[in-house]
């Protein structure tokens, strides 16, 4: 793609004062009231599924760039510390973590990517500064809650874990969507399901790495077609790397974050979640994935929980 | 109350081996799919709301013991900093934070707490040590999604706010629940409201820490009755301090965490929630409040949200 | 003074150029090999002082800005845990800290004040980003030995500790320097002692915030006319506050670390020293006061030792 | 060396009790005013090196254990902040450190290393605990300082690094010691040097951390022969890995630590030290390696001095 076809298609993706000139929610505001309760209504089952990789030194950063984006270190305030000195004291234990917000499972905030010295909605990227994302930071976002859509082009390929460098294109989500008869609707929260994390879950975090399938560019545009509310994926990076327009490095990013406005989920573990529904084949389910909510943070440390 | 009656009391709301001798769930246990598709039964307006403090510098703590429990301090890892050196290069920012996992909102894992040596379900309190709780720590939890039911006591009592040293007695709790008209039931997560987090959201953290109203000791017998599945509170110390039993100091976490295996919720904001609730008179609601997932953690942080 | 008596007595110590336009030691250039000889020389009764503040929750900092400037947190990564199964193996403990570099006891990097969009020497303040200081980083300073100076002005006012709002002005410090017969010489490191810190050994943070002493802004005119290497005082804030030029808010700062180029040293604790010196009436020793060197930062926290 | 005969020359070493029940200085009692001025005249051409590892990401820790000793990560709390609204209002710049006390150039403190339920003097394992090392922590050192005297065995053999599993002997310090004709006395603070941290200084950490030379377990009847006051080396075991008393793991660490309460400075960068004791064939000089004093610590940050 050269740079002309990614100025022009992000032209097409771009929401830039959809919802006003000061929103800060992007594509967040397709979920409306009405898409929540459709989400309750594909609870059938009472199954319950966390999405997200458990934080420890085990997670899945090695020390590659970004700097400083460590896997999260816990340690102890206290141990049994007894409350009063006598033997009928209750005793407490405390911890403190040290965490990256976009380490594991997160989202990126809106605030998370720039371009041009730009962010989504025309916010002018020094609305981030020391202080953290003064505009578009996570606690912009609100609550995330809506129906998911399990898109498992893994499986839909026939295999347990996409190869490397396959590039998840517009046609592929739509010919996974078709096949498993699961229309995606305005306000859904799309999840692309590779396959990459069960490495993860294996333990073997260079696997789990690279190589690896991610989305191709004009994932943008069908993203936008179908008007989700956010989307996300069970791998680090979203996007192919290299991408396809290397002066802009994340090409995909800047066209879902900064011109859509549109949040995406990195690290996202979807393998028992995926089994569920090949086996009844029900690939919708209410999805909260309100991250926590540290100010001005730019990414959104988050356990997203399915209920199908 | 004498240490007789508390230990009495232990007695009678005893879950040991309930589940099992390895049972690490607790409560939690009464969810079965049926209350979680029951909870999501409870789903018509299609609102939404998030029941955390916002985790920033301006947090609950105020620098009183435990020692180390900070408010959580967020920075930035990297500003708007460039992918290549291409002015068309996408532009990333990153931050890190540093928090205890039991300040602001957030669960107390069930090795929060010990008395004479011994947690949930008999485990050793040694099972908790430099490297985090072995047995009953939040991971252990694993999902917390369930219906919710307010108790609104401050509305039932025509308050903003009850007054210092409130007991939130079990008598209180049931007439509240009889007044509401929304009995608990099995497997539900009870959220009893003060009002107290309404100096929180002014910023007023000296009036939020104290005087407050609090759950009496007793309510561990309301919560057993019902067969509630975990209870959060909108407050910090959950229970009325002194405590009726000054020898143990916290005689309710003991009878909820230690003897019950009931998880318990602090600084649950819920002044909109409950708005929303006495505006309908529907009390009941999808809960999730699964915690972020640190290994062997004491303490769950957690961004709980309500749909309704 | 007015802006204009501000501006004219910056011009006076400035110290741009003097020692190249690369230069990033200030006034640290005037320590000559033979200046720390001399320093050696001063060694006489072989005692050591740390003027170090014990790093720990119990530190000077009480949640006031500047916002994150914590006290410490310092938790256990291992406690005993054996190297391996065998009951003859060693056991270890390891923990780590979480602490600003501006905390205690620590000096100011040139890096950390600015002024009009410039640092000392011409150095652009866009110099310090994201990635920390880029120039005039604590990692610039070098080694910090020299020969140590005690300006005793509580001593010298027959007080243990200097009234609040005292000023200490250049007339001041020139006679205690007088009175004491300890001349200061080029390269020296000068040590301002109000005795504030005796609140803070006391344990008593908030009367060792305020009020208090501290420097007045024509000791900028005092610390260039003898050439001294580094400046440092018993207490925060180093300088009055509010400051007699309002605008600058910090004018000394200024006037020191981006005009003269001269390190400001902050929290140090002169009791012992200065009761070993009243003793014998020797003001002069050999100081070590290299601090931690971790790099681009802004602060230098340092456990600075005397040797007389 | 069988565990017979490690007990035998624990046995030699031991220092319990020598300096009173209730020390918990060991070695550096050695250290008098006497041995502090001799030291000092050592300083002759006034030449300074610091001895310390900068501290950021590129640190030589890479993810193995001890779980959580990771590099340093820094971040600014500010950049460039104004103090007020006014264009002439001073800025400044704060940051904030986590990072273990281990890392990098550090002391293991008395209280890092335990055997068989004990520390130096007979302390306790249980001393330390969750709230740090309440007895031999950091803060008992006090001030390090004292002559340093470095055996360049890596010079000695005629070689820039010593190769991967050289022993350092008792008898190979013999000879450094004679060779250099630098004789140890007691109270002196003893670096050894094996080139190791070459490696690190060109930034090859895989080839700093492995293969490596190291002490040998004997070289704890040389220190104690000696009387040294401290040892340190410029790699991180110290001791050469694995062992030859394996059951024991870190033998020498228990002989010197835990028997003869001689603490051991690790990661010492000696390079730029070393070239000039080679030229003009002087080996000692005045130490100042006083940690940070972050309180119950069991490791100690520090910036190692050296003036000769």
């Amino acid at each position: 793609m050269t740079l002309e076809e990614f100025e022009a298609l992000a032209e097409q993706v771009n929401n830039w004062g959809r919802w006003g000139d000061d929103d800060q929610r992007g594509t967040l505001n397709f979920i409306s009231p009405e898409v929540v309760t459709r989400a309750a209504e594909s609870v059938r089952t009472g199954q319950v599924f966390s999405l997200a990789m458990t934080l420890s030194l085990n997670g899945p950063q090695d020390g590659s760039p970004p700097p400083g984006r460590i896997n999260p270190v816990r340690t102890m305030l206290a141990i049994n510390t007894p409350m009063s000195g006598s033997p009928n004291s209750a005793r407490y234990s405390d911890d403190i973590v040290v965490t990256p917000t976009q380490t594991a499972t997160h989202w990126d905030a809106l605030a998370h990517t720039t371009f041009r010295g730009t962010m989504y909605n025309g916010f002018p990227e020094t609305a981030v500064d020391a202080s953290g994302a003064t505009k578009l930071g996570i606690e912009a976002a609100g609550e995330i809650v809506s129906r998911g859509v399990l898109l498992d082009v893994a499986r839909h390929q026939g295999l347990d874990v996409l190869p490397g460098r396959f590039a998840v294109t517009r046609a592929v989500l739509q010919a996974v969507e078709e096949a498993q008869g699961s229309p995606v609707e305005r306000g859904d929260i799309v999840l692309v399901r590779t396959g990459q994390a069960s490495f993860f879950l294996q333990g073997d975090v260079p696997r789990y790495r690279r190589p690896l399938a991610a989305c191709d560019y004009d994932t943008a545009l069908y993203f936008h077609e179908r008007e989700v509310a956010a989307v996300a994926i069970d791998n680090a990076p979203f996007e192919l790397l290299p991408a396809n327009v290397e002066e802009v490095v994340l090409p995909l990013h800047v066209l879902n974050l900064v011109y859509a406005g549109l949040m995406q989920g990195e690290n996202f573990v979807l393998e028992e979640l995926a089994t569920a529904c090949a086996q009844d084949r029900r690939y919708t389910f209410l999805l909260n994935a309100t991250p926590e909510r540290f100010l001005r943070s730019t990414g959104g440390l988050v356990n997203p929980v399915a209920i199908r």
